[in-house]
C-alpha cells in the first residue's frame, strides 16, 4: 500500500467543478523559490505605497517589452478580481459577455463578473474541448444589439489555456476578434494559465494577444508559482481609463503593493514564467503519454497545457483510490473522468509512480 | 544639509488626505521579520486551497482565544475589503452607516462600502479628535426608521484607533452600543490600528469589542507588520452567514490562502501584534513629548496610538523641508498641520534626529 | 386590396423577440372602458399620497378575497418592475433564478432582474411549449448549493400563461414547488397574463398560487385592459418585509397612487379581469380553430390563452403581407412562424376577416 | 368648530420631512381636467407600444420648441425615477453628486440615485433658503479629482423651484455651471416644480436650462396636474446615449406609453403647465401676504413658488389644530414652522378662509 504523499495528492487530484471545496490543484502548490526570494528582497527599507514604487514600475516596463506593445498594467491578488475588474471595464451593466459554458468566470467565481459589472450577463456556450469558435458565436449575433428590451452584446471572453487544458491558436483568436470587431464587442482573455499557452505554442505573447485582436488580458501567476499575483493588462491604455477607480473600490489596491509587484517581477525575470509553464506542460505530456498506453484509458481532450482529463474504467478509478491515491471525479460522483493537473514543481518521479501504479492495477484487473 | 534617508521619510511624512498618492505612512514600511519568516515556512509541501488549510484553522482558534469568544474569521488582503465586506453584511442596500466624517471608509475607500453594500449611504459626523460619541449620534436617530422615503439607519462604524490617533475607551463604545441596540443598528469597528488601541488601553481585546457590544471587527495587520493581511471577525457567527459568498464574489478569497493565514498566524504568535503596536505607540509618545517642548509647536490631538498631528509655525515647516525632510501638510498646501506616523520599525534614533533638527531650527529661527 | 385597420394590425401582428420595437401586441390596445371610467371617478377631491388612500386599501382587500388568503399587495406601473422587484426580494445578489429560456425576465427586460437583485443570474431552460417541468430542473439541483465558488440556486420563476400561450396546471406547479421546497428555493410567477390562465383553467386563483406552493405573484393588468397597472402579491407577508424599500428606491412608488389603484380596483370589480381574459382566450380559440383547418398551416403550441403561434407556408405569409396585413415573423426574418395575439377588445369579425383572407389566399395559391 | 374639508386639508398641510407618510401636499391633488380628458382621448384604437407612438413623438417636438433646442426626451412615471436615471447617466458608480442638504434626491428617495448609479454618493450642502451657490461649492472642489482613494466629483444637482419654495435665477445657475465646467461636472436640475420656477421668473425655459449650462432636466408634471408623468430632458443628445437601456432595466419603460405621453402632451398644450403654475404661485403669494400681516407670524423663506414656510407662535399652531385644521410641523413635533403648499386647484376662497381663521385666532389669543 503506497502511503499518500502530499506531492502525489497534488499531482493526482482531479476535481469536480461541483466539489465541496472548489480547489484547483495548481492552487495547492506553494511558491516558486525565486518568487519567495524576491519577497524577502523587497523587504528592505520603506517604499511608496499603493503602487508608486519602483518594483511596480519595473513590472510594467517588463510587460511592455514582453508583449512588444504599450500596456496599462494593474496588479491584483486574485484571478477572480482580475477577470471581474477587466470585464467590468469592458461592458456596461446591461452588457452580455459570451464565453465557454465551462469558463471559470461563469462557473467558479460566484458571480464576481456580474457584481463588478453591475448586473451584466454571462452567456455560456457549449463547445468541444473547452474552446469556442467564431462559428459557435456568429449565430447569436447581433443578438438584439440596439434593441432596448434586450441586454446588449458587449464582450467575448476566452480562457487561455482553456478549462479543458487546450490552447487557442492565433488564427482562432483572430477569427473571434473579427467577429468582435464587426459587432463592437470587447475581447478579453482569462489567462490564469496564459504561460502554459505561450509555452505550448512557442509563439510571441503578442501573437495571441493584441496582434490577434485582444483588448485586455488577465495575466495569471498564482497557478504557476506566485503566492497571490495576477496582472490585468490593457493593450489600449484609453480603455483602462477608469480601471484604477474600479480596483480601489473593489478593495483590490494593495497598500504595500511592492510585495505583489515583487512576485510578478521575479515571475517575469529570466523567463521564470515560461520555464515554470514548460515544465508543467512537459509533465502533463509525460503523464498523458503514459496513460494513453493503458487499455481502457482515454484522454478526453488534447493535452496542450498542464491539465489531463482522463476517462478510465471505474474499476481502475476505484483501485487507485484503494491504493491511496486521492482525487475527485470530474463529472460528479458517478462519472469516470478525472482531472490531473501538473505544476511547476511536479517531479517526473511522481508522474512515473502514478503510471506504474496504473499499469499494475490495470494488468492485475 | 542632511541627506534624506528612507527611514526618515517614513517617520516624518505626515500626509494630506487629499494628496495625490494617498499613501498612509504605516504602509510604506515593510514586513516584520517574524512574518516574513512565516511566509517562507508556509511554503513547504501542498496544502488545501481556499482556506481549508491548517494555518487558516489555527488563526481562527488563536483569535477565539485572544478574544475569549466564539468567532467567525475571514482573512482578506486589504483593509478596504475588510471594511466594505463587513459593512455589506450588516446593512441593506438602502441602509445608512454613521461614522466620523474623517473615517477611512467615508474618505479613503473610493466608495468601496457603497459598492459592496449595493448603494448604502455613509453619513460622516464631525466630532473632535476623530471620535464620535453617543451624544453626537442620538439627535440623528431614529432617522426616519420605518419611513419608506428615507434610507434606513442600519449601522455605526467606529475607527479604533481613530484617524486622529486617539482611542475609544470601553465605556465610550458601550454608550454607542446602547444607542445601536435601541435603534437596531449593527456596530462595526474599523480596526486597521486595533493593535495600537489595545496596546494603549492595556485592556483585554474583548473589553473593547463584544463585551462592549461590537458585532464585527476589521482586525488589521498590514499597517502593523504584515505584507497584506486583515481579518474580518464576527462575534456572532449567525450574522456572518452569507459573508463567504460576498468575499468570493468580491474576488477576495485567495486560492493559496495559507500565505495570507501564515501572516496572521505569525502576527498573533507570541503577542507580536501587541509588541509591534506597543513599540510604535512608544515612538509616537517620544516624538510627541519632544515636539511639545518646542515653542510654537502644538499637538492637535491627544497622542494615544501611533499618529502625531502637529501644528507648527510655517517657517519651521519650511525649514524642515529645506533640511531635507519630506512630508505633506495635513490641511492642504497652506495648512500648518502635519501628520507623523510611527511604526513597528521606527528607531528611537530616528525620532531623536527629528527632534534635534526641529529644536535647532526653532532656536535659530 | 384590404385597407389595413389599426385593429387588424393589433390582432394579426405576431412579433419576433428580436424585433426592433419589441412591442407585444396586447400592449398596443387601449384601456378597458370600465378602467378609464374608474380613473375619472378617482379624480374627485384630495387623497393621501403614496398608497395611504382608500382605493389602495380596497385593492388589497379585494385581492385577499379573490385569493382566499392573506396577501401583501404592492401596485406598480410595469410588469418588468413587478418581476424584478419580486425576484430581488426572493434571492440574494449571488442567487440563481431558473426559468424557461424564452421567459420575459430573461429575454425582454434588459437585465432588470439582474439589476434589482444586485447581480443575480437567470438560467434559462429550454423546454417544449414554454413550460418547464420538475423533470427539467431536477438534474440541475442542488447546483452547488453551499459551495462558495458557485452562484447559489435561489428561486424558480414560471410564466403563467407562458410565453408560448400555454398554461401550467396546478399539479405541474405543485411538482415544481415540491422541488423548490426540497432545495429551499423561492417560487415566483410572472403573471402578466395570469387572468388568461385562470380563465382557461376555470380554477380558483388560489389553486395555482399559494395552494400549489407559489410565494409571490406578479399579477398583471396592463395587457388585459389597464393603462399601466400590475400588482406584486406576496402570500407570506413576512417575505415582503423589505419590498417597500426596494419599490421606493426603484422609483416605483407612485405619489398619486390612487390612479394606479383605481385601475386595479376596476379591473377586479365584477370580475372584469376574468371577463376580459375569457374574451381574449375565446378569440384565440376561434382564430386557432379556423387556421388549423387550412392546408399547410400548423399550430406550434397548444392554444390555451390569448396567443396563437402559427407556422404557415412562406407564400401564405408573403401573400398576407401583400394583402396589407402587417406582422413580424417569430423566428426571425427567414422563419415561417408568426405570433398572433388576441385581446379583450378583439372583435370576432376581425378574427373572421383574417380567416377569410387566409383561406382565400391558400385556395388561390 | 370649522369642519375640515378635504380641500382645506390639502392647502394647509405642511409636512415634516420626517413624517410617517412622507406625503407632499401637491401630491394629494388630483388630475387637471385637461389632462384627464387627454387620457380618454388617447384611448381610441391601437398604437405602437413602448414609445413608438405619435403622441410620444409630439411631446418631444413640443419640448424642443418650448426649450428652443434639440432635446432627447424620456417620459417616466415618477420624479424619483427621473432624477435617479438622469443622475446615473451623468456620473460613474464612484461619482459624487453635490446638492442642497434638503434636496429630495438626498432626503426623500430612499437611495434611488445611489441605486441607479451603482453606488454613487450624494453630498448635501447646507445653505440658506434651499439654494446652493457657487461660493458654497467652490471650497469643496476639486475634491480629490483624479486621486484613486476618493470618490470622484461628478455632478451638481439643483432643485428648481427649491425645496424651500425659492427659485434659482439664470445668473446663479450660470455661476454654478461655470464651476461645473471648470471641474468637468455634469449639471442636473430636479424640476419637480420647474413650471413654478418659470412662472415666477417669467423667463424663457431656455434661460434657466441649456443657456445657463444645464445638461439634463427632470421636468415634472405630477405635482402640477398630471396623474403620473415626468420627462427627463437632455439638451445634448450624445449624453443620453445609454439612457434608454437604463430606463428599460429600471422597469420604467411603459408599454402603453401613449397614456403617459398623453398627459405630457396636454400639460404642454396651450401653456397648461404655466397656467397651472401661475395659479399655484399666485395662491401662495396671496397666502403669504395675508400671513405676513399677522403678529408673531414670520415667513422663513422668500415665497417665490407654491410653497409657504411659516413660523408662528405655538399657541397659534395649537389653535389652528383645535379649529380643525390639520397639518404637520416642518421641524418635527416641537418646531413652530409649518409648510403650506398651494396647487393648480387651490381656490382663493380656501386661502382666505385660512387667513380669516388665523387672524381671528391671533386677535383672540
Amino acid at each position: 500500500m503506497t502511503p499518500l504523499s502530499i506531492c502525489r495528492l497534488a499531482l493526482l487530484s482531479g476535481q469536480s467543478n461541483r466539489s465541496a471545496t472548489g480547489s484547483s490543484f495548481d492552487n495547492v502548490t506553494g511558491i516558486s523559490p525565486e518568487i519567495l526570494a524576491a519577497l524577502a528582497a523587497a523587504n528592505s527599507g520603506s517604499q511608496s505605497s499603493y503602487g508608486a514604487d519602483p518594483l511596480t514600475a519595473r513590472v510594467s516596463r517588463r510587460l511592455a517589452e514582453i508583449f512588444e506593445h504599450e500596456v496599462a498594467v494593474f496588479p491584483v491578488a486574485t484571478g477572480t478580481a482580475a477577470n471581474a475588474l477587466a470585464l467590468a471595464t469592458l461592458v456596461p451593466p446591461w452588457g452580455v459577455v459570451y464565453c465557454h459554458h465551462e469558463a471559470h468566470i461563469v462557473v467558479d467565481e460566484c458571480g464576481a463578473p456580474e457584481f463588478y459589472a453591475g448586473g451584466a450577463k454571462l452567456v455560456g456556450i457549449a463547445a468541444p474541448h473547452g474552446k469556442i469558435c467564431a462559428g459557435d458565436l456568429a449565430p447569436l449575433l447581433p443578438g438584439g444589439k440596439g434593441v432596448v428590451h434586450h441586454m446588449q452584446p458587449a464582450a467575448i471572453s476566452l480562457t487561455q489555456a482553456s478549462e479543458a487544458g487546450t490552447v487557442y491558436r492565433a488564427d482562432e483568436i483572430a477569427a473571434l476578434a473579427e467577429l468582435a470587431r464587426r459587432h463592437a464587442l470587447g475581447l478579453h482573455v482569462d489567462g490564469a494559465r496564459f504561460a502554459n499557452a505561450v509555452a505550448h505554442l512557442g509563439c510571441a505573447p503578442a501573437d495571441i494577444t493584441w496582434r490577434a485582436g485582444i483588448d485586455v488580458l488577465s495575466f495569471g501567476a498564482t497557478k504557476n508559482g506566485a503566492a497571490a499575483a495576477e496582472a490585468v493588462i490593457f493593450f489600449d491604455r484609453a480603455k483602462a481609463a477608469d480601471f484604477e477607480f474600479r480596483r480601489k473600490r473593489g478593495g483590490h489596491l494593495l497598500s504595500k503593493m511592492r510585495f505583489l509587484s515583487a512576485q510578478l517581477d521575479a515571475y517575469l525575470d529570466n523567463d521564470l514564467w515560461l520555464r515554470n509553464a514548460r515544465h508543467a506542460n512537459a509533465m502533463a505530456t509525460r503523464l498523458a503519454g503514459g496513460l494513453a498506453g493503458i487499455t481502457g484509458v482515454h484522454l478526453r481532450h488534447p493535452v496542450e497545457a498542464n491539465e489531463v482529463f482522463v476517462e478510465m474504467p471505474n474499476p481502475l478509478i476505484e483501485a487507485l483510490f484503494a491504493k491511496g491515491f486521492s482525487f475527485y471525479r470530474w463529472d460528479g460522483e458517478r462519472g469516470n473522468c478525472v482531472r490531473l493537473v501538473t505544476t511547476f514543481d511536479t517531479a517526473p518521479s511522481d508522474v512515473d509512480a502514478l503510471l506504474v501504479t496504473a499499469r499494475s492495477v490495470n494488468r492485475d484487473g
